[in-house]
């Protein structure tokens, strides 16, 4: 499952491409189809796939449709045929016995290679993800929102961030060496100077695209640091980025020149 | 949707019923039916709605089971026919946009008349649940679990612990009137010092049960402050009392004792 990862990160490649697909804003001449998500989403899958280092589903944007989102995300993970590494982005969290039941949906009924899990409730929250050996779990670190400031970037009495609180309770889980940080693309700063304790895990990163976080400010950090296990995710910017019946051929170059970007940077 | 609540804790009901419905635990009879998890909830409720103030159901032992679990979810929630105040348990939270989605699922698509949200993302992340003026959204301020210590329990710079820093930012969201915060039943001595900045929350509290907590070291705390808005949880210590063919019975007499336990303390 990791060495999906692992090889496309090899192959200097870092894109994820995040299927945060709204129905309201898929083109139009699609809307008639019997599943138009899915019909989306594989048109999506098969313009990024020679591009794409991981898939990553933002559960909420399936759920919201109940059971014919949760159809339309399976059909996805169906088409993706286990080809590309996958990412269940459902930031799930709860006491032990429940967050048992989160990884068993994420990592037994979904399948996914990876998911994302939030820390609020702390190790016994998270640690049942990190059971599953050969599944990658994603705990969300900084984020790139406004909100990252309300909770994660408070100092606590000891002189640390509650991030960095954060990534030392991660860090005491990771004896699988099977743990993963969401840091925000938006928090370059922070980010170079947070490698030393960060390049133990795999990191995802949004905030790039549509929130505006820039490449050349978050690619050479890695570079300079010999680091290549990140994932850069884009969602809004390259899903919507154009929504003529010509709209594959759009997202086709918009990830061939962002891969051309990060590759300028590698 | 809250007078639902506000009419059963007026009349002095305070338990919420937990169905944290794990098939693999529900009495061996029902194993063979078509959808044992629906009638096994179908049982508690019928044994439990005139005791029961709100119920949670909490979305993972669902969600673990895929397509099949969120039928059995519906079918229950269209069996309590909006008669009873419904929590949907899943403590979602994400970035603004995303959070949308997930508010829309729980309150639009299963309809439930509140929801738990996790905070770790900041204000951004909750704001698009407190929209919703008729529903109430619990956020995550204290827990019952060991792992509340990790990140909850840290003291700030400041001179505040992170629970009270998430207190404070729900406070500010609070212009509706809808929120609610999850405070541990386990953490009866804070809950103590804490009623001050509680009190203009619905609380909703689990661990009692099988998390330890008792009802003679929560209920009084309420009393003397003249404060009636509050739920006690209870899953696993009510459902699973007994798994034999006459269960339903125990489970009767169970909540019965534990709702004239409450009484006692009022």
């Amino acid at each position: 499952m990791l060495k999906k990862l692992r090889d496309a990160n090899n192959k200097g490649q870092h894109i994820c491409v995040g299927l945060d697909t709204d129905i309201a804003k898929i083109p139009p001449h699609l809307a008639g189809l019997a599943d138009p998500v899915y019909e989306f989403n594989r048109i999506i899958i098969d313009e990024t796939i020679n591009f794409a280092a991981a898939y990553k589903i933002n559960l909420a944007f399936y759920e919201c449709r109940g059971i014919s989102g949760v159809e339309s995300m399976m059909r996805t993970l169906e088409y993706l045929n286990g080809q590309t590494f996958t990412i269940g982005d459902g930031k799930r969290g709860d006491i032990g016995n429940t967050s048992d039941m989160y990884a068993k949906s994420m990592f037994e009924y979904f399948g996914f290679d990876s998911c994302t899990v939030a820390p609020y409730m702390g190790k016994d929250s998270i640690a049942p993800f990190f059971n599953y050996k050969e599944r990658l779990t994603y705990v969300l670190a900084l984020t790139s929102n406004p909100g990252s400031d309300d909770l994660q970037m408070k100092m606590t009495s000891g002189g640390k961030y509650i991030f960095e609180e954060t990534i030392a309770l991660t860090k005491e889980l990771n004896f699988n060496r099977n743990a993963g940080l969401v840091f925000g693309a938006t928090k370059s700063q922070i980010l170079r100077e947070s490698m030393a304790i960060l390049s133990e895990f795999d990191l995802l990163l949004p905030g790039a695209g549509a929130q505006g976080a820039k490449i050349e400010d978050i690619v050479p950090i890695f570079t300079i640091n010999n680091f290549n296990r990140y994932l850069i995710n884009f969602s809004r910017s390259l899903l919507y980025c154009d929504s003529s019946v010509r709209f594959s051929e759009f997202i086709r170059a918009e990830i061939k020149k962002t891969d051309e970007l990060i590759r300028n940077y590698i």
